[in-house]
């Protein structure tokens, strides 16, 4: 395929723009000033993320489908994570001149892929140069009715931490197979497109108190919610054991601790939720209890009622 | 004031946060996975739009605040040019670790201070690394009850072609200013920080069968509004006149040509619209005439009724 040094943003746009089915509820797609979407109601859920070439991705150690559905999940679980299924989104591609068109396509039909299978269309974009090829992705919803956003706020002493996963870990067991490396390693394609059930944001994960999507890890992303909500949560290492142990080979042919990609690994886009007691709906399975924080001073996440060594991933440490 | 190398993304948002205050329609504000803004109704406008350091500004050559402020305008202009009002935007922005603080900080002001003059909030966003200095802008709006899109699509034969806004071409007079080394020039701060009526966007230009906001130059966006609608357009050298004559002290200094501004100069995101013959709005001028196009072949944009030498702005070209 040919660089897109040549091509004239038609030329690019005419490539990119067939991947970009429009459902139903799109008045106007692709091509005026700006899109128009019939949402479910007027209360707008909104949230945008941005993956930045050799500092979220690296080209050779990925695909561009896997570009397109990364940028996608780690924004519509955003949006499913107040609660809303997500209509809409629009994408900002900036790329350098030297990038294969084939790689724009890639990443624009992963992206359309991945939010094609919950009925969200990729209503408009913008296209310019860069010299890092980044992807910036703005994901939109709608709460219905009066229903209430899930924010992390709600969690309150006595619910149950649950998690929206079957298995915890797997980002950051891929990204350290690659950083070794191993291209081929068995969690890379889950660091480089990850893949948890969105859909529970805005099915059984409406009944939440609090709920958020894990980005920068357990004990971090469980750091927030805690403190948005005022409360401590403990994490229940038998609920956990078992994540850990299904990466127990990988961690031991790197030299790592799978417990460490577990409890502080980025980017899994789980649905981290906080529900009253008996009330786990199916999809979410129980990893803790909230408690009440006896002080500030007291760390908001701990394991088995212990503190937990380490941190998860901050985009600027 | 120090780079934000040695920040955590903590320490950053704590200094950027407080540029944006929210609006009594923002139900959910920055802080939790996504943000919830109440529209006036369900039928979402969306638009995004990148500045890329290097490409679309030089950070020598502006102030943070204009940086800021272009990016909020890009983008609210094309929500105008739907005929809706923006109500709230997010933003991407990703910065070498090398920028000062006092950059970010000033972008966020500048966008904040834009954003808000027309009500619209900054309600979250998106921090990351990257080599340039990128802000991307998601903007959002809303068409009350059944009103229809302000398309570009709708300009009809026997239309007038009108603009919103007293001068064209100052925004390409400052480039040429500012690519001439001349940073205190005249037309430099018009450049960096365009600042045409948005409301008539939503105000009076709603009336319009047509519309659209000016990115790329009069003669390639209005090609893209005379192939929509599949008419021609034609120019009036008379209505311009004043507009190229108000450049030519700053032509001249440069061995340029005012008309070149005024045909072709980008990023002036003043609002180009066709109206019935008799009903242009106060806000906009009578620029040329709509006709009915003979045939493909024929320029979509004429001057006096003959054809246009050069072209406009393209992103890729």
């Amino acid at each position: 395929m040919p660089s897109i040094a040549h091509l004239h943003e038609s030329g690019l746009l005419a490539a990119i723009l067939p991947h970009f089915a429009q459902g139903g509820d799109v008045e106007v797609g692709p091509g005026d000033d700006a899109a128009v979407v019939r949402l479910p109601g007027p209360r707008l859920v909104i949230t945008t993320d941005s993956l930045v070439e050799g500092q979220d991705f690296l080209l050779p150690a990925t695909r561009p489908a896997w570009i397109g559905a990364k940028a996608a999940v780690q924004n519509l679980a955003d949006v499913a994570a107040m609660g809303a299924r997500p209509r809409a989104v629009v994408v900002a591609l900036n790329a350098p001149e030297s990038t294969d068109l084939a790689v724009l396509e890639g990443i624009s039909r992963g992206l359309a892929q991945r939010c094609g299978r919950h009925g969200t269309s990729v209503v408009g974009g913008d296209l310019g140069r860069s010299e890092q090829l980044t992807i910036t992705v703005t994901a939109v919803g709608a709460l219905e009715g009066d229903a209430p956003a899930v924010q992390r706020s709600g969690a309150r002493a006595g619910d149950v931490l649950a998690i929206g996963t079957e298995q915890l870990g797997r980002s950051a067991a891929g990204l350290a197979q690659l950083l070794a490396g191993d291209h081929a390693g068995q969690h890379v394609p889950w660091h480089n497109a990850p893949d948890p059930d969105l859909s529970l944001g805005w099915g059984t994960g409406r009944t939440a108190h609090a709920m958020m999507d894990l980005s920068d890890g357990l004990v971090r992303d469980g750091t927030r919610l805690a403190q948005a909500s005022g409360v401590l949560l403990d994490l229940d290492r038998e609920a956990l054991a078992a994540d850990a142990a299904a990466l127990d080979g990988a961690a031991a042919q790197l030299g790592a601790d799978a417990w460490d990609w577990v409890l502080h690994g980025g980017e899994e886009h789980a649905m981290l939720a906080a529900f009253a007691p008996g009330s786990v709906p199916p999809g979410f399975r129980a990893i803790g209890t909230v408690r009440e924080r006896p002080a500030a001073a007291t760390p908001a996440v701990l394991l088995d009622g212990a503190e937990i060594p380490g941190e998860g991933w901050d985009h600027f440490a």
